[in-house]
C-alpha cells in the first residue's frame, strides 16, 4: 500500500516542496539535482524510466539556477527543480529517440516549445523518459512500474509516470493521444493532467495523431501539476491547434474547495466493465467529494458506442500519414506491434476517417449538452490497475475479456475526442498494492476547476503521499 | 455590355431600393412579389434558374408582410422583398431536390437555419434555384447565363446567379465549397459574398464537403449583400462549425471609402494563367481603388502548388462519405459526372485525405503571415468569363489548356481552404459582353471590410447598374 513518510533526501521532495526550499535558499538547485541524479543511479537500472539522463547539462543548468537565485533573480516555482521530458519532445543537442530504433541517432537542433517554456522558467531538465515507441501503445515495454516491477508503468508516457512515481524528478512531461498521460499517472499513482486541446503547444513534439495529441504534466501532487501548467500553457502561432485564450494562474483556486460545485457521475460507459476494486475506490472518492459539499448528479454519457471507433478511426490513419515515408525507408526498424498498426492505417479509406471525425463532432455536441449545469464529470481514470508484464487482457466480473489497450483507451478516449481537460489523481490501491486513479473531466479551458477539485480531494486524503516501498 | 437603365418595373429594383420603397410605403410587398413572379414567368423558361417557383407561398408571405407593415410592424430591410434560395437548402413543406433525380420527391419538414432567418426578417421566399447536382460542379447544366444564353451561369449556385442577374429576385442564397457563390456571381455579373467559415449556419443544408461548405448571398449590389448578411450571420449550436463571434452591422462601413487601407496584390498564382481581358479589367479595378486612396503592396501567395490538391483532396472524399449510402441505393439516379466523382472519392485513402488537411493548415498559416499589415487581398474572382455551353476547357495565351472546372476552382479555392471572407463584385465586361469579377479577400470575420471595399469600388463605377439586355 505504500508508506507515508517525511522526505529526508532532496529527491523525495515534491515539486512545490522543493520550490519552497529553493526559494527560501534552504536547498540549492545543485544539491537537489545531485540528489535526483543519485536517485536515478540507484533505481533506474530496475525501473528503466530514462532513455537519456542529461547529467552534465542538468548540473550546468542547476549551477546557473543557483547563481541566478543567489543573485536575487529568482524566476518562480520551477527555478532549479528537476523535470523529466518524454523522449517524444525535441531537446536541442540531446538525443531524442521517441524510443524507436528508427531514431536511434536523432539529435534535434531546437527545443520543443514546452522545453523552451520549462527552461525559461528555470527548470533543470534532468533527462528524457521512455515512451511506448512513437507513443503508439500503452505498455512502454522498456520500463517497469515502481510500485511493483512485475507490472507495466502504462503508456505511452510510461517513463514519465515511472520517473515521477520513483521520485527520479519533481515532475515530468507526457503526451496524451488516447490516454497516454492519464494511463501512466493512474497505474503509477501520480497526478496527471491532459489539458484542453489547444492549451499547450506541440511544436517540436513528434506527432502521433495531430487532432488528438495533447501535452501535459505528471507530478506527485495537484499543486505541482498547477505549477507546471503555469509554465507550459499558452498560444503558439507555430501550433495551429493552440488557441489564443488567456492563461489563468492555475494555482489560484487550489484551496477553494468543492462546496456547491456540481459533479456529473456517469451511470453508463465509464462504469460498464471494470475491476470491482477500482469501482469501489472511485465511488468512495466521489462520495468523499460529496461529503466535502459538492452536489452529485447522475449523467448519461452520450453515444457510448462511438468512442472506440472514433478514437481508432482517427488515430490510426493519422499516425500512418505521419510515418508513411519512414515506413518505406526504415520499416524494418519499427517494433512489430507499431509497424503492423502503421500498415493497417495505410489501408484505411478516407470516407471511414471522415465518418470517424463526424462521430467525434456528435460526441462533442453530446458532451456539451451533458455538461449543462455541471462543473466536472467524475469517473475512473482506468477500469483496472497496472497490468502484469506480459498480460494481454483483463477479465471482467462477467467473464468478458478485453485487451489491455482497449480497456485503458476506453475510459481515456472521451477526453481526447472531446478535447476537454481531464485530471487523474490517486484515489486508493488494489489489494495487491497497485494504485488506482480518479478522473476529473472539466469544461473547455477550465483547468483551474479540475485542479481545484483534485486538490480538494487530495487535501482530504493521503493517497498522494504514499511512496512505492520496494525500490528503496 | 448591358445598358444603364432606370428601374421602371418593381422587379428591376435592387434589394435596398425595393426595401426603401417598401419602408416608405411607396411599394407594397404584394405588388413587388407579383412583379417578380411576372418576370419569372416572362424569362425563366429561357434561363431555367428555378427548380420550384413558390408562387402561392410567396403571395401569402407578401400579403402578411403588407399587413404587418401597414400595421406599423416593419421588420427591416428584408421585409417584403423577394429572395430565392438554392435548392440545396431545406424549405419546410417545399420540394428540395438539390437538382438531383435522387431527391426528385424530397420535401423536408423543417427550414434550413438561413431560411428561418430570412423569414424572421420578413423576406418573401420566391422559389428554389437550381444547383449543379448536389453542388458538385461549376456548370449548372439546367440553367443558362442571362447575359448570353449560349453561356453557362457558372455553379454550383448557377440558378441563384442567373435569378439575380435576370432580376427574378432581389437577392439569392448560394453555397460555396470551391467557389460556388463567387463563380456564378462573377460570370453572371452579380455581387457574391462567401463569408468567413463559421459565420453562417449550414443547418438544414445538404452538405457537399462539411469542412469547406459556406453559405452566402448573391445580389445586385454590395449594399444588398450587406443587408442579407445582417439577417443570416450568427452562431448556431446545431452547426458545430459556426463560431460565437459577435455579428457586426454589415452596412455600417459601406460609405467609409478605402483611404489608407492597404491591399495586397498577388504577384503569383491568381495572375498566373488568365484571360487577358479579365486581367486588364481586374488590374484597372485595382488601380481605381488605389486612386481612391488605398495603398497597394505586392504579395507572394504562399504554397501555390497546394491549393488544387488540398481542395480536391478534401472535397472529393468528404462528398463521398456523405453520399455513400445513397450511392449504394440509388446510384443510377445520379448524373454521370457526379456519380463518377463520388465513386472516385470512395477509393481515396485516409492518409491522402489527412495530408490534404495538413496542406490546408500550411496554407492557412501562410495566408496569416502574408496578411500581416493588409486589410484585403485583391485578385480576379476567376481567370475567365462564362464558358460557352459545352465548352470543356479554356486555352490560355501560352497555348496551355485548362478544364473549365479547374480554372474556376483554382482562383476560388484559396477562400475555401483559408475560410477567409471573399467578395466578388462586377468590374467590367469582355469584348463579347460577358461580365468579369473582382475578388476582395479579407481577414477572418472582417466581412464589413470586404463589403466596404466593394462598396467603394461600386460607387466609383457603374458596372453593377448594367443589365443583361437580351432577355427583355
Amino acid at each position: 500500500m505504500g508508506e507515508k513518510v517525511n522526505a529526508v533526501e532532496p529527491y523525495e521532495l515534491s515539486l512545490h516542496e522543493a520550490a519552497e526550499q529553493i526559494r527560501e535558499k534552504k536547498l540549492s538547485p545543485v544539491e537537489l539535482t545531485e540528489s535526483v541524479l543519485g536517485r536515478i543511479k540507484a533505481v533506474d537500472e530496475r525501473v528503466g524510466a530514462f532513455v537519456t539522463v542529461m547529467q552534465d547539462q542538468a548540473v550546468r543548468a542547476a549551477r546557473t539556477a543557483e547563481k541566478e537565485i543567489a543573485d536575487g533573480a529568482y524566476r518562480g516555482p520551477l527555478h532549479g527543480v528537476c523535470i523529466a521530458v518524454k523522449d517524444l519532445l525535441d531537446t536541442a543537442g540531446v538525443l531524442t529517440t521517441s524510443s524507436s530504433r528508427t531514431r536511434a541517432d536523432h539529435v534535434p537542433d531546437t527545443d520543443a516549445a514546452v522545453v523552451e517554456h520549462l527552461e525559461a522558467a528555470g527548470a533543470v531538465i534532468i533527462g528524457k523518459t521512455h515512451t511506448h515507441e512513437f507513443a503508439y501503445g500503452v505498455i512502454t515495454p522498456t520500463t517497469r512500474n515502481p510500485w511493483n516491477l512485475d507490472h507495466i508503468p502504462g503508456g505511452s508516457s510510461g517513463g514519465s509516470g515511472a520517473a515521477v512515481a520513483a521520485r527520479m524528478c519533481q515532475g515530468a512531461i507526457g503526451s496524451d493521444t488516447g490516454g497516454s498521460v492519464r494511463i501512466p499517472s493512474a497505474v503509477c499513482g501520480t497526478v496527471g493532467l491532459k489539458p484542453t486541446y489547444g492549451r499547450v503547444s506541440r511544436r517540436g513534439t513528434t506527432s502521433l495523431s495531430w487532432s488528438l495529441d495533447h501535452l501535459g504534466p505528471l507530478t506527485n501532487s495537484v499543486h505541482d501539476a498547477a505549477l507546471m501548467m503555469d509554465a507550459i500553457a499558452g498560444y503558439d502561432r507555430a501550433d495551429p491547434a493552440t488557441r489564443d485564450v488567456p492563461v489563468p494562474r492555475h494555482t489560484e483556486q487550489l484551496t477553494a474547495g468543492v462546496e456547491n460545485l456540481v459533479f456529473g457521475v456517469p451511470r453508463n460507459y465509464f462504469f460498464d466493465q471494470l475491476d470491482p476494486e477500482v469501482e469501489s475506490a472511485v465511488r468512495a472518492a466521489i462520495e468523499q467529494l460529496a461529503g466535502l459539499g459538492a452536489e452529485l448528479r447522475e449523467v448519461e454519457i452520450p453515444y457510448p458506442d462511438l468512442y472506440m471507433p472514433a478514437e481508432f478511426g482517427i488515430l490510426v490513419p493519422e499516425a500512418s500519414a505521419y510515418h508513411q515515408e519512414a515506413l518505406r525507408k526504415v520499416g524494418d526498424l519499427y517494433e512489430d506491434d507499431v509497424r503492423v498498426l502503421l500498415e493497417v492505417g495505410e489501408l484505411m479509406l478516407a470516407t471511414d476517417y471522415i465518418k470517424a471525425q463526424r462521430m467525434r463532432t456528435l460526441i462533442q455536441q453530446g458532451w456539451r449538452d451533458m455538461f449543462d449545469g455541471l462543473d466536472a464529470v467524475l469517473a475512473p481514470t482506468l477500469p483496472a490497475v497496472a497490468a502484469r508484464v506480459g498480460e494481454l487482457a483483463f477479465t471482467w466480473p462477467d467473464g468478458e475479456e478485453e485487451p489491455v489497450i482497449n480497456s485503458y483507451v476506453r475510459t481515456s478516449a472521451p477526453g481526447n475526442l472531446t478535447g476537454l481537460p481531464a485530471l487523474s489523481v490517486p484515489c486508493g490501491f488494489s489489494a495487491g498494492g497497485m494504485p488506482i486513479g480518479l478522473q476529473i473531466i472539466g469544461r473547455p479551458f477550465a483547468e483551474p476547476t479540475v485542479l481545484r477539485v483534485g486538490a480538494a480531494y487530495e487535501a482530504a486524503t493521503d493517497w498522494s503521499d504514499r511512496r512505492p516501498a520496494g525500490l528503496s
